[in-house]
């Protein structure tokens, strides 16, 4: 009933390897340790570590002792003696590497198309872009191969795949991580994250992988405030995209958030200078000299970007510091005593082929506002919100740096908080009421079931009603509603004695909402009182004078 | 569905004057407000605030303008003009206080019973004691009657009342959140606390109590570090709460925390100076020109204290000051890089007729864990867990000023992880098993249902299985087992479409998991595959060639 797993390690190994063979994803890897090793390593495992058995996969540009790494070109590896320090301490924990990850090459994409080793589909919809650079761990992540996987960004690597795929990705602050052992793509930006399919896997394994936690600026009592640039700002986004990031801010302020308008133009303007200023040259100094002897396998794009770079005078970097520093500025001073910006992670998902017909422009659009947070020196947090059209939609909150927990913790307000409907010993007043309060639920009103359903009573003690749906003959029954976390609901399953289920209730409005239902076992004995109407009357019909 | 209450104030208003009536509890309150008044403060709300609606209670000794401020002394109130500025930002975010609470007079005590408004039951044994001195404020929480309230803590006031009745206690860092029109106990040493049924609620009224947040110290990478002390060195507790507290350890462990010892040896001195010592003395600077009046309505207990506080020496405090001084040192030099240290809230929970068979004895015992935190300047967040034979169990997690949301954080570890038994859609390889793990879940292995169970296939899309169980004639079913967060259990219920189910398995071992089960309705038209022994074998059964 732990955190700790019940099955071993070498089991949790085996049935990662069994879903890697299930899903046919091959261009997720770069190199997949063979599985016996990492038997071998599982089993030698100490059961007590606080990461025992937990698996993870380490992008292609992290050094990993015995793997190649490659950086997603080939002729680049080389084979590192040993593990980056981020890796040796996940292992230290007791965490096993399964492989490293494709990736679009030397960092340089936000697609996951960039490489020799393929392009990474989509893990919900091959016909769609996995979002880069940190392709293949996020996938990974989201098709349950591993427990969690690192990734890198500079321009928005380890958030833009986390939305595309729909899962958690964190963008730590500067420097809290270390990068040795890491192929930089822009040194002084770069920044190693990690992908988890929730919040509490990710800061978990953040907090391995961190080093001293730096201290966040202090802030203002009162509630979380969160900065939302006006819809005109945000630019063309995909269809329903614009809908889908207004319904994420209005769960911030139903939360208790105060909302408050930001300019966002340093912001995009800062984006704009990532590839299109002198900051680019950054990555010439990280290997250009390897790409100017011209391999087979470089990606053509990647390769035009870093050869491009060689030519940028000093003096321009110069005097795009400078403008940097004052877009900076600009952009503290708007966010003012905001914990947090709140951005779509992406503006747009494209499929494979839009990004074939437009290499450059497809992957430019990507990083509308992801680019500027590490230009800036901020931290952030990229999560799922929903989909729009079946597809996975994410935000991101963005926050100066070391807030980093702040963040998180910000980024739980979009948690729902679920509707149940009650119609027995759970009704106000009634003996198990105190249940719910405890769980942290709140009576939302009275109304009634659709005319589907009949009430009985059951034999249990205290009394419980079996509301059961019936195809014909139904009634409408009186319930009442309390919304509670999502947590609450999960505990209030988890001590539900038999015969009691939770379960779909169709509601008088025609909505479903999760509520006491009864196994078909309990009906046997119990009597109808479906004619009372609800619990309350009928017990006022039965109770002693 | 969100965290803003689809009910408005007005109707909150009513339902918990309804509950305040129905719970019989008038010793709660030493002045709640007339209903009419709270509704028309209700209506004239702006429904847009953040604590809109939220509804509070404020322990006696905290000024609530137009109120009296009592502190559980009739004689001594005096009408405060203004709200304390920690009720008044509170009210300024929309919360709505519904009374002042009953407490152990002048915050002496920690019984809850030594009041002239008459002793305050436990909220769920009403022949326990509730705890003090705040006993009121955690009562009415615990009932339900509000959603948070207000208490002080300078022993353990704040604490030891929140694990005697079930709910979660902050004792902030002090000075972080102010105590001016607080009625001072020891000044130096008062903080003001917040109760809530869970942390997620009580940390949220704390974000609009604070001042500015302090900063955390830093802490090195890795597992939350938890000091726990052994067993011979917390003294005698209640029968069953040695092993209470064990489990509570184990499953800090399970969660990933690394446990260490800690000598509790200068805790438990320094907590005997709290009243043993000089630091007495600062009572009779609160309150003993009053108390030396001799007024009627003194509590024997409370009066005895504080007028033999008047006769400490100043050479005492000096010589009191030094060895604390070198006890806290000690202290936190064993707790070294631990992020806190577990420790039983209390010793035990004594009945009203203990107390009033030794009033100071009983007392004194429930202060051996809480009393040195304040003399300490540390900060402690007191959580349930579990109980022992029927009654609350809670714990407290104690750090370094400052760590206030880390210490939460902590304490969220010991929430649960439940098992899932999965029996169709979900399973391993089938088309719903992602849903299991974007919700976290992790597989714990394969096993059986008890054989009482049968297994139908449903006319849904994708085909799903009906378990149900049954009298006669049932069989032991093939079933996965995952371990999910308690939220990730209440995201897939929220989630559920008709006409599946949740609800409590049974599996081979004779446990009772929740899982998968039907509705009754959907077994009309549903094919029996019992005899296939379960969801995998039907299917390769059935599948074509």
């Amino acid at each position: 009933m732990t955190a700790r797993s019940h099955a071993s390690a070498i089991e949790r190994v085996r049935a990662a390897y069994a879903r890697i063979d299930s899903v046919d994803r091959p261009e997720v890897w770069i190199t997949l340790r063979p599985r016996p090793e990492v038997e071998a390593e599982a089993a030698a495992l100490d059961p007590r570590l606080p990461l025992a058995g937990r698996l993870f996969a380490v992008k292609g540009n992290i050094d990993v002792a015995g793997l190649p790494t490659t950086a997603g070109c080939p002729s680049f590896a080389y084979r590192p003696e040993h593990d980056a320090p981020v890796v040796a301490r996940l292992r230290a924990a007791g965490a096993i590497v399964i492989g490293t990850t494709n990736m679009d090459q030397f960092a340089t994409g936000l697609v996951g198309t960039r490489s020799p080793y393929g392009p990474v589909r989509n893990a919900l919809h091959p016909d769609l872009v996995s979002g880069g650079s940190s392709s293949g761990s996020a996938v990974a992540v989201a098709l349950g191969l591993v427990d969690f996987a690192l990734g890198t960004d500079t321009a928005g690597s380890g958030r833009v795949p986390a939305a595309f795929n729909g899962v958690v990705g964190l963008k730590p602050t500067y420097g809290t991580v270390p990068t040795e052992g890491v192929v930089p793509a822009c040194a002084s930006l770069d920044c190693v994250t990690v992908f988890a399919r929730t919040l509490d896997e990710a800061e978990e394994a953040l907090a391995f992988m961190a080093a001293e936690q730096g201290r966040p600026p202090a802030r203002r009592p009162g509630p979380w405030r969160i900065a939302v640039p006006a819809a005109a700002q945000l630019g063309e986004l995909d269809p329903g995209w614009a809908g889908a990031f207004e319904a994420a801010a209005a769960r911030l302020a139903d939360a208790g958030a105060e909302l408050r308008s930001i300019d966002l133009t340093p912001f995009t303007r800062a984006a704009a200078m990532l590839y299109g200023g002198a900051f680019v040259a950054e990555r010439y100094t990280a290997v250009g000299a390897f790409v100017d002897k011209g391999a087979a396998d470089l990606d053509p794009n990647v390769a035009r970007i870093v050869t491009a770079a060689r030519d940028v005078p000093a003096h321009r970097l110069f005097s795009d510091r400078a403008r940097l520093a004052s877009l900076r500025e600009a952009a503290l001073t708007g966010l003012g005593d905001a914990d947090a910006v709140l951005l779509p992670t992406a503006p747009g998902h494209p499929t494979l082929a839009d990004v074939a017909a437009d290499p450059l422009g497809a992957n430019a659009r990507l990083g509308r506002f992801t680019n500027s947070t590490n230009l800036f020196d901020l931290a952030a947090v990229a999560v799922p919100s929903g989909e729009v059209e079946g597809r996975p939609f994410g935000v991101m909150f963005v926050g100066p740096a070391h807030t980093d927990e702040r963040l998180a913790r910000i980024a739980r307000l979009l948690a729902p908080r679920p509707l149940l409907a009650v119609v027995g010993a759970h009704l106000t007043g009634q003996p198990l009421n105190g249940q719910l309060l405890s769980l942290g639920a709140r009576f939302e009103g009275t109304t009634r079931t659709a005319e589907h359903y009949r009430l009985h009573v059951l034999a249990t003690t205290p009394p419980k009603p079996g509301l059961v749906r019936v195809s014909a003959g139904g009634a409408a029954i009186e319930a009442e509603l309390w919304s509670l976390p999502e947590q609450g609901l999960g505990a209030l399953l988890a001590a539900l004695p038999r015969p009691m289920t939770l379960g779909p209730v169709e509601l008088a409005d025609g909505t479903t909402v999760p509520g006491f239902l009864c196994a078909p076992e309990a009906l046997t004995e119990a009597a109808d009182i479906t004619a009372h109407g609800g619990w309350r009357a009928y017990l006022a019909a039965v109770a002693p004078r």
